[in-house]
């Protein structure tokens, strides 16, 4: 594995970071999710993402631990952040560090999250009547309001403008950059023999106030299912109590980041 | 109150069929809704629609009858399809017959409901951590997925498209006409010391393909507010057993219709 590669901007300031112990540039933690937490570090343009084996599902209601999924979607993440790099994709992804930590630039995360669906599966399947796996005859793209206390409800971009969450113009993008990675994560998928059922994304706007791809790109937030067999390479696993639950993140692991 | 004005085709079929009692052209049954039936008549072109006292709320879940709703409901959508055919919308309203009864165009209806919110209120307002009335920084549009089945479910542009219910032609179609209807309604409520807080829209298909707005426009669709006190003056007094529920139809059915 060579870290780096089609990192956008390997400025002074991140070698300088990336030759140091974890211990050495970990600041005070400026953002707790339910699977990742974000410290400063030394450098105020470098934010340093760690992945926990901490697992939640239905809104928080099930709760657990994948043995390694931090290192594991650590790894898988940035190994897709490089790519959509390589695209021309603005992420957030600048190094990946040791077993689960990353650098990433600060971002200020939109309260907003993409869902983008190419087969029926999950909420989508129960809500609007589909068997899981059924196709579409077009993908889907949805909004929802990052919320814990409202359960993060359903958004259209009247909701988005009525919230004043982002502008009008910043909807048009995000539904834009949404579709180009699907096309790019399609593929990309494909290649390793992965079927992209359904994935979400989170945006933030960088200092200059851009939007850039934050969060990450992993099992967790993926629906992947192996191409012949149908079996299911992600949450779901432990969602649905499925078992070989950390072999599923390994297999994406080894099948996404050990060419790297 | 003189019927028929602003009614965009009396045909001679119509005058007909105005002319004669109800029993002597209502035909069998082609649909049952929850508050109307809607009956063929002697004339192909032309359909009949029953208002029924009967009020549904929460999803059916809630049964009960409103007195004398089904005339007052007739009366109202009756006047606002007139203003709005005078305006340049296509209604299917053609001609308010006795009591509860008006002659309608015959349309395929779109298992699409529009929703238009000028303030927050009801499901909106709880979903999104809204109060009852609390301004919008802009008016929000919803699409709902007619389905008993499902429960109504919620949709947006690309749901419509995965599921195949209306072209893509249609979905701008419908929401440029909702919210030109919405201003209309907006001002002709106003007119009548009504605030329109929300209200729903159903549109189907007529013989040569084009959009026509259908259904009905009265408190059973509407959220209408006293300008001055603020008093509900719609189904929310049933949903929510506030009393007084069959005036508050009369009084809409007073401000609306009487001028007629």
């Amino acid at each position: 594995m060579t870290d780096g590669i089609g990192s956008p901007e390997r400025t002074p300031e991140i070698v300088d970071l990336v030759g140091k112990p974890i211990n050495e540039i970990k600041g005070e933690i400026i953002h707790k999710g339910k699977a990742k937490l974000v410290y400063r570090t030394t450098e105020e343009s470098v934010m340093l993402m760690e992945f926990m084996d901490d697992a939640t599902a239905f809104d928080g209601k099930k709760k657990g631990s994948i043995s390694s999924k931090g290192m594991y979607n650590s790894h898988i993440s940035a190994a897709i952040m490089r790519y959509l790099n390589q695209c021309g994709i603005n992420t957030h992804f600048l190094e990946q560090m040791e077993d689960r930590f990353q650098l990433v630039r600060p971002l200020d995360m939109l309260p907003v999250e993409v869902v983008i669906r190419n087969l029926a599966a999950g909420s989508l399947a129960r809500r609007l009547g589909f068997d899981e796996g059924d196709s579409l005859e077009r993908p889907i793209l949805e909004f929802y309001f990052k919320s814990d206390e409202l359960g993060d409800p359903w958004l259209n971009r009247y909701h988005i403008r009525a919230l004043d969450l982002c502008s009008d113009d910043e909807i048009v993008r995000l539904e834009e950059d949404s579709w180009r990675i699907n096309a790019m994560l399609r593929e990309y998928f494909l290649d390793r023999d992965l079927e992209l059922i359904d994935f979400k994304l989170e945006y933030g706007r960088a200092a200059d106030g851009a939007l850039v791809l934050g969060d990450e790109i992993t099992p967790d937030t993926c629906r992947l299912w192996d191409i012949s067999s149908r079996d299911k390479l992600d949450k779901d696993r432990f969602r649905h109590d499925m078992g070989e639950v950390e072999e599923a993140y390994q297999e994406v692991y080894r099948r996404v980041a050990w060419e790297d």
